[in-house]
């Protein structure tokens, strides 16, 4: 087992200048389960893995495999991409052998499936069921919308943890072959102008491969992928270039653009690739490709891609609510490059993109009972919504025809803890707070906060620890720091860490006040002009129809932005450890004349009195759990008075 | 040629119980070219109708039927549906021969088509090339998505239109030989669930046939379809249910919904059929369509489709204006439909939906040169958009993948004519106003108007004529009539018509003021919540960034509402015969902190004393006219002071 390695992570040289980022062992840290993250990683195993793995039999994706060696006669089903969904599969399963290695209730399950992965794969490497049911078109010969590529990106990321994790090679094994295969077949001298993937993922599973082996050849491969794509060799099909990031070379789209996750895998795929090989070109077209990114393509939930046309980004500052597609897996690879960013460059607002997505657009992705998924996050629902669909959802489903999402979530929701902190035994950072405990060497960190429902983070040091750096996240005013007693302002360095010398038994207490408070669009986000959002912490919020007085359309709700909204209680049937209280005002649109658009001249004078009431907003990643209703993140302002 | 009728119109024993609504034939109006509509018609006629039958070349739409009878060994092209495209084109030219039947420049190209018609026609009267060519599925195999039933259609239509405008059948004899064939296989004893087509259009087209033939079969078969539709039986591909109005029978499905063309053509039919049935809850459905599309999914342009996706319909006051799909074709058949419910209902406000339509999101699909198009026609354009293409355009083409507009364009406006006027040479009514001529029997109406630049329409009489009625749209205020010299308050009746009575030699005289108006959209569009827009007349405006100051970004302009805005100078240069100028206000976002979302405490106090300007907008049908930049209809309302 390799502990000096965590998941999807750059290795210690390549983090930073500030030798305090290498990243831990998957095993290094344990989140609590009284604590927000640690709950939803418990829910994880307990509910989603198990969920995920018996849908992998109803969907059609062992048998895809099985019928490749006489053990099925089914029919091909599902996406040509529907391998990755058991390999995303084996990844969660790797990473909880490593979270809790002495209960590893799927290791049979594993077995199995390697197994049956070795029996299918073809002599020279090949694995993927779809090529091979011999059905389709042949190997490799489509490297637009054929997903080899891909699927092999997945099946080495679930080998590379296994291995982590367990010390056991049996799937690298396996993985390796077709890596091996594909590299020789793409790396440095391969001639076809064609030669990288339509859907990027390989890109970071390969640099992974290439720190955990050490083999150079996987990261090279990686390197002549990468500057091949953007000539338009993929050519058009239903799609145009720039929907495969094929529209411009890597050094200059600067752009985020085209569909979504692909784009956002592409570049942790750039970002893995620049740490490995010091490009500060590609280090800089990093720095643009996020400033387009979280400037001006993301929604305050963190969900990214504002078109379902595609399922791709938007127009700068194009972010509808109501039709906001926001992927689920959007939000999780926003993570896994942000994670990167902030190994490369050590600055918090790298993390801050973490938590805004964990909290918001990717928790929202599930259940209260962890069975049932998102695949798009909208950030409005309206009254009459048109039926619930993958799409366009009024309600969660429990699995999809495209189910790249749940088995994502499973192997992130698994591998939390790597995210935690950084550091050594001697010098630490925390980036995310979650309460449990992070273990550096001889070090150890506990942590305990009931984040991120209250702001108060204490950190208890046992071991040799000397300095101790806390993220001050970009949402929080007036924090401070206690260390040993001695209280003072949490200033952040400017990279927006607060550090406080410590030895062993210190005790370090982090106070993030978190009042309610009302966000307002940027001025060119056009389609939520007019509205506030509530967010407190890093949690943003929605107001739904079960909260609004009987009777009343949530659409004829309007929020009186001149009171600051106060801190509600939690609400245990949602699991939410606080909800926000604001001013609401019932404006029926009953009154207004049919039509979409009036003179202004005509429009009635508005209700000197109108109804108010306290409305309550709850978490949004907790929507949709009590009964179909209207939903929204915006609100719009009453502007009555 | 049959003087009764007129182009898609119901003939005068359905229409609606004022006898007055008899339509016109299609030579009873002329259009004088000074005027707006008749402008538009040369330009259709020297201009588009030239272009669109030598893109039927250029396109492969008639190789796709040479090639059948071995004159063309091209490959078939273009789109399943690509034969109505010449259907479409000859309806056109079939309707310029009566408008101008002494110059009838297409009658060989027609003439050569129809020989063409006849050698590919099967046997049994099968005819559509796509099917015919061997390469993709067989006759009536896929009525989901082969369009056998929407090119029987339009050929249908074209037939008629050549036969009414020219007396010849030759093209009818063609069309009826395929009709007879669908009312055969389709007809009441047709025993397929499936047994209708996939994109309504052949419902308004057997009613016609009806009509022009008399043979009840036709209306027998088209009630036969529609009653079949809508119980799922087409099946579902990438498309659900609801895309081809498939998911309720057409008596319960009372929202507007799915492919926004598809269901208004539908709509169309629907009317058609309600009338020559007397169906009261046909008629009763089609109310509650009626209000669903343009009570809650017109734009303010009487575009329709707010999904790109699907091209679709969306929920209820889901208009977005950058997204706004608005095809060209939805707002031609949201004409076709209105028209048809003006006929039935006798209602003012029909006639105020086709003008919406006409002046707006109809005519913004032409260049001024008339052979460069728009297929979907936005309300915002960004500075920064991400390129341009047929479906997300910031210029017009000369032609498109899916080359359905051009063509239902070129037949539109050769027909506007039949849309002007109807009634008897004792009792007329004026619908849409434009200088010209209409011819009722022994009675003569002189129009003289610059409308819809200037709102005095004068009307003088000739001939029997007893009663005139004028529609005074909804959007005029203060409204006078001066018959013979005397005035009055133009008030109109709950229909939304004036009626003046009048004798041979009678003037008169409607004067509608015009002034600029700012119009707000419903409280429930949420997408431009804080905007207003600029109407004058039925004239939607828009500002573009070529009227800006020099380096002002438009997304940084704002519109001072407490001003009301003044009717500006014509601007030749994109033929407006008016533009609109208001108080704009320069409020540059560079000051704010990148990112979507911002906390309203921290937003900075606006500047007090902002840039003003003369803000010009100008008729929205003539944007991207002038250079590149970005354009919208919605101005955001300054709220600095």
């Amino acid at each position: 087992m390799d502990t000096a390695s965590a998941p999807l992570v750059a290795p210690a040289a390549r983090a930073a200048s500030a030798a305090d980022l290498t990243p831990l062992a998957i095993g290094a840290t344990t989140l609590d389960a009284t604590g927000e993250l640690g709950a939803w990683q418990r829910l994880n195993r307990e509910a989603t893995i198990p969920h995920v793995v018996e849908r992998l039999e109803t969907s059609g994706v062992m048998d895809n495999l099985r019928r490749l060696v006489g053990e099925s006669d089914a029919d091909y089903r599902g996406f040509n991409f529907a391998d990755s969904d058991l390999h995303k599969t084996l990844e969660a399963i790797a990473w909880e052998a490593a979270r809790v290695p002495d209960d590893q209730p799927w290791e049979q399950f594993t077995r199995d499936a390697i197994a049956l992965l070795n029996k299918v794969q073809e002599p020279n490497g090949y694995l993927y069921s779809h090529v091979q049911s011999g059905k389709f078109q042949g190997p490799w010969e489509d490297m637009r919308w054929g997903h080899e590529l891909y699927v092999l990106g997945h099946l080495v990321q679930a080998a590379v943890a296994r291995s982590r994790a367990t010390g056991n090679d049996d799937l690298l094994e396996v993985a390796r072959r077709f890596a091996d295969l594909a590299v020789e077949l793409f790396g440095p001298d391969c001639e076809r102008p064609d030669g990288y993937g339509g859907h990027p993922e390989i890109e970071t599973a390969l640099v992974e491969l290439y720190r955990h082996t050490g083999e150079k050849k996987y990261l090279d491969a990686t390197v002549a992928m990468l500057e091949r794509r953007g000539h338009g060799a993929l050519g058009q099909g239903p799609f145009e270039s720039v929907y495969h990031q094929d529209h411009l070379p890597v050094r200059e789209a600067r752009e985020a653009a085209g569909h979504a996750v692909r784009q956002l895998y592409l570049a942790a795929g750039i970002a893995d690739v620049a740490a490995e090989t010091d490009d500060a070109e590609l280090a800089d077209v990093l720095e643009d490709l996020w400033a387009s990114a979280h400037g001006t393509k993301e929604y305050i939930t963190g969900g990214m891609g504002s078109r379902h046309k595609d399922e791709s980004f938007g127009d700068p500052f194009e972010l509808p609510p109501d039709r906001s597609y926001a992927e689920t897996c959007a939000s999780i690879s926003s993570l896994h490059w942000n994670w990167r960013m902030l190994l490369a460059t050590g600055r918090a607002k790298h993390a801050d993109a973490m938590e805004r997505a964990l909290y918001n657009g990717i928790a929202s992705s599930t259940s209260l009972d962890g069975t049932r998924f998102l695949y798009s996050n909208p950030l409005q629902l309206r009254s009459d919504h048109d039926g619930s669909s993958e799409y366009q959802p009024s309600e969660r489903l429990d699995w999809f025809a495209c189910a790249c999402c749940p088995p994502n979530l499973a192997r992130l929701v698994a591998s939390l803890g790597a995210y935690v902190a950084t550091g050594t035994e001697t010098d630490a950072r925390l980036h995310l707070y979650a309460a449990g405990e992070v273990r550096l060497g001889a070090t150890t960190l506990k942590v305990t906060t009931d984040y991120p429902w209250d702001g108060r983070i204490t950190v208890e040091v046992s071991g040799p620890l000397e300095s101790l750096a806390l993220r001050v996240p970009a949402w929080s005013h007036d924090a401070t720091l206690t260390v040993d007693g001695s209280t003072s302002a949490a200033t952040a360095d400017e990279d927006g860490y607060v550090r406080a010398s410590v030895h062993d038994g210190s005790t370090v207490v982090l106070d993030l006040p978190m009042p309610a408070e009302l966000m307002v669009p940027h001025p060119r986000v056009d389609a939520v002009r007019g509205t506030v959002a509530i967010q407190r912490g890093p949690v943003v919020h929605c107001i739904e129809t079960v909260d609004a007085p009987e009777g009343v359309v949530l659409e004829d709700v309007r929020i009186d932005a001149s009171e600051a909204p106060r801190v509600g209680p939690a609400l245990e049937d949602i699991r939410a450890g606080a909800t926000v209280i604001a001013t609401g005002v019932v404006r029926p649109a009953t009154h207004v004349p049919l039509g979409t658009s009036l003179r202004l001249t005509d429009v009635a004078a508005k209700d000197p009195d109108p109804v108010q009431f306290d409305l309550r907003a709850v978490p949004y990643a907790r929507w949709a759990n009590r009964g179909q209703g209207a939903m929204r993140v915006w609100i719009p302002v009453d502007e009555g008075r």
